[in-house]
């Protein structure tokens, strides 16, 4: 079984318009992926802005829940908050998950050209020893093209079931279905 | 294929100490699971809140998205909008679904003493034809027993593949997760 982690980059992503562009840091996002990763036996949970006061603003959501009102109200927010990692770009990321070089893992709502991982595919690759694999979501409308470009492996965008094919799921709606398919417990049913 | 929704309930629902309460209404609840729902095909969200006021914040955020300045801004979040519905009860989601009689799955982060119904399984019985199905997910510490207790059938819960079996998914990605499992398109990877 290999190191797994998870990031959530807020730059640099696309907006609408394909333009490279910074987003906020959703609050909600940080529960909910740390939460879903924590579940799934994710170890770390990168959350990757360059901009110092949105790292503080997640630093203190981390901390409400680690040691604060948050943490002796709701214990059971704690243990997912302990795998949350503020950092400044994925390079920190990847330097925090190393020695060992990290693979990148992408994820996109749209098929692009290069041929996507399946995730029966996946985890079985997950399961085998190897190198630390770190899976990357992007905020706003995806990954820009100089991270996806990094990529050793893309995973298959979730695809809808619908005839017109809208799929338009949530990032922490993406990151849960994500680590099910990739780690969830299948029942024999 | 059985005509299938979801409903969020807000009461009556349980908190940490097993009482039975009424939860507020979380904004990012009715993003995220009307994304989900419409994304994996289902046709009908119900949120359930006997307060009116809580049912009217629900209606000034989906007409913010179906007419509003949200509709202009992100188009996209126009369809998912257009299958949320408010009501006041549970009894007032099933009439809405009928004429016929509609069944009611309930979902559970724990395992309960009736036998529950396996992903594989329940997916095979939606594409079947029969009645219209109301799948029930309960917000802060699940359903009351009231709602539970009237389930014709009960899904398996999303379990861990932890040592330890922290499953403290939000509803959010619990929802996402459950949709995914029964409607997603699954490759051959």
């Amino acid at each position: 079984m290999r190191r797994v982690a998870v990031a959530l980059l807020h730059h640099p992503v696309l907006d609408r318009q394909g333009e490279i562009v910074t987003t906020a840091i959703t609050n909600l996002d940080l529960h909910d992926i740390a939460r879903s990763a924590h579940t799934f036996g994710l170890l770390d949970f990168f959350v990757v802005h360059p901009v110092g006061a949105q790292r503080e603003l997640a630093n203190r959501v981390r901390e409400h829940w680690m040691t604060g009102s948050g943490a002796r109200r709701i214990p059971d927010r704690t243990p997912p908050m302990r795998t949350l990692r503020v950092v400044d770009s994925l390079g920190a990321a990847l330097l925090a998950l190393g020695p060992e070089r990290v693979e990148i893992w992408t994820t996109s709502a749209k098929s692009g050209g290069a041929p996507a991982l399946g995730y029966g595919e996946a985890r079985r690759l997950l399961q085998e020893p190897g190198n630390p694999v770190l899976i990357v979501f992007g905020t706003g409308w995806g990954l820009a093209p100089e991270v996806s470009g990094k990529a050793d492996r893309i995973l298959e965008p979730i695809v809808s079931p619908r005839a017109d094919g809208y799929n338009h799921l949530s990032v922490r709606a993406a990151a849960a279905i994500t680590f099910d398919r990739l780690f969830g417990v299948r029942g024999a049913g």
